[in-house]
């Protein structure tokens, strides 16, 4: 039986995840190579060592090249924020090792397109952290796209809105360095972007309407001293399909009141669906032409006729949550590695969704539409 | 105590719901001038005969000039399509009656304008069908955003969406036929624009997508002829609203699966408020800052405390319908021709609507920001 | 064509509901006698006048004997407390009135069963106020029950909850003397009941805990006096029903929160409906046996196929609202006093309610089953 | 850094939830004994080694009394049929392992209580598999009641329903072999009437129907020949709580469409709380006496402010799943064991469940109330 020796790079909100997640993953996909959990590294060791004892990895370090480094590691997840992405994975492709990068990949398009390239020229394995299309009514959805059952596509509506930014009292943080790229359109645009790739196909022009609504934040909690915000903070876009169809996509993190309103309404000829992530194990289905007196949206709730629901829970009716989806994107990534299907969002992947997002700002800044 | 002569012109789905309001306007609005019902008019007089039996109303008319002719008639409602609007109401105006007519006012923008122009000069009160927002939760979520309870205003995101178009086999109609002007961005496209002025005040400038889906549609119910469609069935518009914040705007007839998606969700610094026309006696409220424990979104029910409601039911929770809404609008609509409040909206309101609606269809022509 | 003069006694919150129902039913049945509103009678002569003003009936009364004895009315709805019911209805009875009285009928069962005797030896045609199954949608479920597309029923679960009285400092009212029979097993329950009976049938047997939650109250808002409560506030039942199976209903009127949880699931071998008059343009029909993977409880939003919903709107998602459901009543009953189909709930239908209320109480008393 | 070996017993639906559980416990509860994943059991050895390489256990053993022998196992989890539980346990607890056994604990109240008693002489931690009650927001709502936020408790409507023996063409199974004791009231009345005691406190009293509607089943999927059904599959059971106020509660595994509707409505004389395991991640909370204006229910989603979920995700809106639920219950119990605060429910708990299970079934043979 093949194993993996695992790495992460950074222990915070994404290093916990993916520690779950691999602790997770052989329990739910019992045919993938075996992971070994080797080492969580962080530039602060004992925060590194403290995250290796709870997540059960056999060894931590205060210094990330030394997993570069070690032979005993052929997987390499990067969880730091995205100014350090390409520094890290470019090693890492390297070194030979396959590598998991949380999204955004890099602050540019040209640092993520050389990321993608040198990937794909030393031919390892790689995934972007796009976890919510891991879902298995995603899945579903996708299918039923594919197999006509909507009829042809004619409409795509699709928001990741949240609002831990919507205080405009709350302070400047590393996520709004515009160092780190632009704002919500590349930390949650990315989301729903790449969900609209995954359910309808590439997006082939943009005109949008990218802005920055609050314009200055303290420095820190309270203090009197403002900073300007120098990226985007709402991002509307109005989208054409490749396949013909438009839509509109919207990513806002000063939506107040929502957490987690990552959803869409796909519309068809001959059905539709609605989704949204604050009730992840439902997803609503239309479908034309059925008795009159009886129709209406269906409310599918997930279960083990929904792969990979099965390996977690034998019944339905019991739920996953985001670990669980997270879990089945490790599992994926873990599989693929070990020979199975191609899972993505790859790289190159990462690297196509970011095109729509860089098209968004410059046809904001235009004015205009522009292609992707 | 003054009357008001009644009559309407046209028996169709909008006549009939003019009928029922008409009958029950006095019954939730006792301080306004009696409704006689008086004549009801249509090309056809049998119908006009047995819709004013049914409705109530003293007598029927085969010729609606006759109507206007008439000096026990001081109210005229316009319930025809769209394409008769301008004759009837410049008529009824001509002759010193109040005049409601339903929407979309006319085809074009300089019809309608002749229309408000008409009446301001005439001094009589009109009024335009945009029911909705006649919801006492609509008049509810306008007090707050006044009020500043959702602090300032930072996106809405409207939409009004059915299916009656969406079978691309459904046959060419009145209703698509480009003489009456646009397609679903008037005929639902005016109520959502409508609604958004109503909350948030004018639309500046737009960044419009219309378009047509369906190409042609059979002559009649599964013929093979078909006839070429000449106007939009979907329209996705950007908006830059005057008092700053932007938004989106949807209207889309080929919505497969909804019946009344006319809905939004408004968003500010300190709250937001979601509603949808299917739970029209709903209303969701945020409101930021409270007990982190237990904050959420507030479902509101409609109840006493929400003015009109308190006329039609005394006990909460019994609900609203559809006609109840016409009913508010007749009742403000007559009240105003007594010497109440302002109701509207008026034609000039909704020639400002309509030029919204230009403007969007001119910035789809150009493809870029189109100021109102 | 026929007329029919109509005469409402009592002006308060139902005595509205049926004005308004009056003057709307013929707009939303051509085929029904043509109601003439002819006398609105309250022990206040001035709310009496007010109310016929109001509501377009021609004349008032400050005795109700007076519309007893008047030839021109046909039709007596009784809206009074019911205290007041037998007295009324047995002498309109008498006079060959046909008579709508609200729920309860009365506040013994003995004074209801005298009531619906009366009536039926006299050939008249008798309605009680259950308006709620009057809804498109629990026709509906009846008919899907009969027509077997739930498979055999296995269970019935319903309710009625309300808060108007759950605070225990409300005041005490007349609503809670016990003069006027129990408190919200009557009130309340007895919709419940009937919704049951009319979608399951006849109800055998009970085993109920009938009880007083709020012992006393103050005499007047405010009040340091206090009166001791004398009739129940919730009520819960384990009912058998006639054709076998098991169910379960409640009444509860202190139930914090809830404005009208009017609603039950009902289950069957091969399907289940879930239904509150929260949502009441809304059924959940799940069907056994479908497609796993898309099935799932479907959201029945009502509409012209769901009759007489097209009478009041042609086209579907606009809503019906509580004042339509009085329409449908009042229409069904003036069209069974031409000769149409019998509608019901009549006296009889409302005794057989009531003998399950007391039923209910027996049952609670006796702390054991009690044969209804 | 104290360890503790665990065993698990058995590799079907809950064997695996609970090696999941026990893999993330430590990464959700850094504070806990290490828990060293040491031996799966099954009587079929192939399935034990499977499940200890795919769960990342060090052995397998065909054997259970092997696990019972071994000295590195400190921790015991029981998850075969009910049936073993006692004899399983027993000897777990006779070797000085703690013990967690899935619930219901045993078929007979006397071996459950046998099992409690030599629990509490050896002085071991025991805990029952009521997991639903670890939800974040079920420990939120003890302590609303518990703080009195919803003032005097007024009422609680509890029900688990199911469909997976809906079906009367379902085959006969094990689940429905009465040597396992009860059937439904047994397999999900005991989650509602746990989640009842967490919320609400003892019950005193039941009036019960307990009914076997599916009175025969076919031996196979399809076979002509048909067994008697011997156990329940419907439980309905008014409810007198220990602190004074009623409810209702229902089991029942023939709710056709439901797939995990365990669920409850506590009312309160200030507030109140409505629940559905069909969206964990929801809880509605009602508070009386608010701005009448904008009061209703509001939609509490769980995030990092309801412990323990910020040890699984910082960010709210992400949501929890079926396998976090368990991860919590087990992190508790190995904290427990470590000497943290007690968790629960124990085998005590599970026998005063039990009571309630077999109170309700002699007062439906009895037609009559029944004290606990």
């Amino acid at each position: 039986m093949r194993e993996l020796g695992i790495g992460i790079i950074g222990t915070g909100f994404m290093g916990k995840a993916h520690a779950f997640a691999y602790r997770a993953a052989l329990a739910a996909f019992p045919g993938i190579p075996v992971p070994r959990l080797e080492m969580i590294a962080d530039v602060d060791l004992a925060l590194a060592a403290k995250a290796a004892h709870q997540y059960g990895f056999a060894r931590a370090s205060g210094n990330w090249k030394e997993m570069i480094a070690d032979p005993k590691i052929d997987v390499i997840s990067v969880t730091t924020p995205n100014t350090f992405h390409k520094e890290m994975s470019l090693a890492a492709i390297a070194a030979g090792k396959h590598v998991h990068c949380e999204k955004p990949l890099s602050p540019t398009l040209a640092d993520s397109l050389a990321m993608a390239e040198a990937a794909e020229a030393k031919g390892i394995v790689t995934q972007v952290g796009f976890n919510y299309i891991k879902n298995p009514l995603l899945k579903l959805a996708r299918q039923m796209v594919e197999a006509g059952e909507l009829g042809d596509i004619t409409g795509f509506r699709g928001i990741h809105a949240e609002d831990y930014m919507h205080d405009p009292e709350g302070p400047w943080t590393w996520r709004i360095d515009p160092s780190g790229g632009p704002g919500v359109i590349a930390d949650l645009g990315s989301h729903i972007i790449g969900m609209a790739r995954f359910l309808v196909g590439p997006i082939a022009e943009v005109s949008a309407d990218v802005r920055t609504v609050v314009k200055s934040r303290p420095v820190s909690r309270g203090a009197k001293e403002r900073k300007d915000v120098l990226v985007d903070d709402v991002a509307r876009i109005l989208v054409q399909f490749g396949r013909g169809c438009g839509g509109t996509i919207e990513a806002n993190w000063i939506a107040t009141g929502r957490k987690m309103q990552l959803g869409f309404e796909l519309t068809g000829s001959k059905g539709s669906l609605v989704f949204t992530q604050e009730r992840l194990n439902e997803l609503l289905f239309y479908k034309a032409g059925s008795d009159a007196k009886t129709n209406g949206y269906v409310r599918i709730e997930t279960g083990p006729q929904h792969p990979p629901y099965g390996e977690f829970c034998v019944a339905g009716g019991h739920q996953l949550g985001f670990n669980d989806l997270k879990t089945i994107e490790m599992g994926e990534f873990l599989g693929a590695i070990g020979g199975g299907p191609k899972a993505g969002p790859d790289f190159r992947e990462a690297y196509e969704i970011q095109k729509v997002v860089e098209a968004s700002i410059a046809s904001s800044k235009a004015r205009s539409w522009v292609k992707v």
